[in-house]
């Protein structure tokens, strides 16, 4: 046992000074969950397994983490799965606990190491057996430390002229295996039809058979026209994922070429370098997508929640992020989903005991994508509203007449769901929303 | 169902033309196993939960992935917990697959990429309740589109004129809350006594009261002053962790003020800023810490295993990697440790179905780190060999006489080890590894 404590249950956190993490901790059944919450504050900012001589009192007393809360049930602004609230409140193995470290702990504007520290060794430790970062709240001062947004959701808007409906966005699809010429086409089809926003999906960067600078060449070519004809704004996101010079030449070809838009998997290239990608001031509005986070996010008693990467992206400038779509064909609590939504769109998070200020930062425009079809959308637009980007992929190519009869069908569920007419009543007098709903239900 | 199949048990993948990925698979019980797997392969390759009108039959055939073998059993390679295999034999909606991914999929020399095709959305899906990436079998041409290691382990060796005996290494404790100054004394002692590298940890990175800049001098000084009074080369690792930008800059800094090594947190950072600042050529080794992987890589059943990170940070070109210690206060099981630690020193890998080769790619040293004291050394290299860098950190620091006797007591226990001659027969002549196997135990 260490002569240093890292529990005080009396200790009031300062949201000024102190970085507050929540876990849900399962220890090992050796400790109790008093020493292993310690053992949790150690590893996580200053001590170790033993005690060293080389840590002072003094040193400990300015630096070291503080668990100052243990309890049974989960913060009260995560409407949790009632199930894992009540196996914890008949396991004493199991907690909910808050942690403040000191801001002295971290190097502002740096992701990586605030992860290393409360998110890295941590996960490891033989004496518990579950632990899932929960949250993370913020002070001011570090919140300010980053530049979030470049434009947010009413950047976003402005770009796009569009002032209170959801935007519409499609990916094209199959994922991959087209030529920049086939894009070209299928965006025609789909822009012309009252689509908003066309992506490529998320594995597509520059192949073979697709060079990333051939496709912005043609895409922006049809982009032009389809403007000149509807007299509507249309974007297009351009996938970036590469290791990070790579990306900017990338950035800066779409740039160069009148894009708007560029997409970063912000788990496979880290948060770090969409901050990097952000400080370059392109002024491109920057699209998260998420894909492989379900590897640590998806199991509900380890890892690392979507809440705390939405926090962390939206730190890190992202302007439109991926957060769940609740009705498609990926996993995602409904709960989860609006909570998440509803931090990227406010200017404070929290209030479980403290308040974060987040009004530094620009909002950040959530993403509903993954087996999305027509028939989904005015159930969709009641759960998340209007503050969303909705994205069709194969629920708009999968069409019978195909894309642009399904970019028709789209438009025509989120103008039933915008009149507050349904959808069976609208598909009446519109055959492709008709057709689509025949497809996939409703 | 899709009229396009994703499963052919029959095919024959070539580990010239094929990336290929073995995964344990749990469906969520809706589907049977084989159309759980065939979903993965689409949404993983070309495919998506519907049928697109925009995929056509020549495309499918030329890119689409193959699950070709559906089985209840581990690769031959795996020697993974009978009790998984067990409930897997036992239970229809388990199984471990393998899938065939044409190379033209993947963009070359792009982790991220990868990583979002085959360790992207896959997770997510409904349709599973389990997913873990066990292995990514890469073909020559794809592994060669990497540079790996810039000195491997055989340059490793030569930069501290050690031929045989495994490299002692410590980490500086407590983590943070250090001066520099402090840091230069602790050097001092540490690398006095026997030790040959010194490290930072994985959260300390430029804080206010340890600049990263006051650090690097103030080490460096010691260690010519070492160097000079031992007569022995020795090593320090600067903790770069941090946005590239700052990364670049700080390496920079060590290379300019005669440093040989840089750490990078590779999941806090990412593959793709190892390959980046590889990349640059300034012929620092890069030391790879893994804080965080347990959050992906813990769970049995999901996720992905440190096996896939390992062979990552190989190509990326991570020099000396953390995998595991067995004994210490780090979760990893010793069977993975040892395949691990064994493809990292090999030239080839795999074995199972199809050879790879990896020659073209220099070798990393593996890292055992992590709750290390003297008492477990010679279980340690007994189990890990020779060609491996122990790291002791609370096990020196926290020896009672402090830092200088900690380092006695470690380089004593190592000394034993190769000798052959027990620890505690050796510590009857030696007081500082006597004194550390008495606090510690052996």
């Amino acid at each position: 046992m260490s002569k240093f404590s890292y529990v005080d249950l009396k200790f009031k956190p300062d949201l000024k000074k102190h970085i507050i993490a929540t876990y849900y901790l399962e220890t090992n059944g050796e400790d109790d969950i008093k020493t292993s919450a310690s053992k949790v504050a150690a590893e996580s900012s200053i001590g170790t397994w033993t005690d060293v001589k080389t840590l002072s009192k003094a040193t400990f007393e300015r630096l070291h983490a503080i668990v100052f809360e243990i309890s049974d049930h989960y913060p009260s602004y995560f409407r949790v799965s009632k199930t894992i609230e009540n196996k914890m409140k008949k396991d004493k193995n199991k907690a909910v606990i808050k942690i403040a470290y000191p801001l002295d702990l971290f190097e502002f504007g740096n992701i990586p190491q605030l992860l290393s520290s409360v998110g890295g060794n941590v996960f490891s430790m033989k004496c518990i057996k579950n632990l899932r970062l929960l949250d993370l709240e913020f002070p001011k001062k570090y919140i300010n430390s980053f530049q979030g947004p470049y434009h947010g959701i009413s950047g976003i808007r402005k770009k796009l002229n569009i002032k209170n409906r959801p935007l519409i966005g499609s990916i094209v699809k199959p994922k991959v295996g087209m030529t920049p010429k086939q894009y070209g086409k299928i965006a025609y089809d789909v822009w012309s039809n009252g689509i908003d926003i066309i992506k490529d999906d998320e594995n597509l960067t520059s192949l073979s058979f697709n060079k990333f600078e051939d496709r912005v060449r043609e895409v922006m070519k049809v982009k032009k026209r389809v403007e000149k004809e509807t007299g509507e704004k249309k974007m297009y996101v351009f996938n970036v994922t590469a290791p990070f010079d790579l990306m900017l030449k990338r950035a800066k070809f779409v740039k160069k070429h009148g894009g708007k838009c560029v997409m970063i998997d912000v788990v496979s290239v880290g948060m770090d370098n969409v901050q990097l990608l952000r400080k370059q001031d392109l002024k491109l509005v920057i699209h998260g997508h998420r894909a492989g986070h379900s590897a640590f996010t998806r199991n509900d008693e380890h890892g690392m929640t979507m809440y705390v990467l939405a926090k962390l992206a939206r730190l890190a400038g992202i302007d439109q992020f991926h957060t769940g779509t609740v009705v498609g064909k990926m996993d995602g609590d409904e709960d989860d989903v609006i909570r998440i939504d509803e931090f990227l769109k406010e200017d404070w998070a929290g209030f479980d005991i403290l308040e974060e200020n987040w009004s530094s930062i620009k909002p950040t425009m959530p993403i509903a994508s993954g087996g999305l079809h027509p028939g989904l959308t005015s159930k969709l637009i009641e759960i998340l509203g209007n503050n969303v980007i909705i994205n069709y992929g194969g629920g708009l190519h999968g069409h019978p007449d195909g894309s642009a009869s399904g970019a028709k069908a789209c438009r025509q569920a989120i103008d039933a769901s915008l009149k507050n007419i349904s959808l069976s009543e609208y598909a009446k007098t519109h055959k492709e929303l008709q057709k689509a709903l025949k497809k996939w239900g409703k």
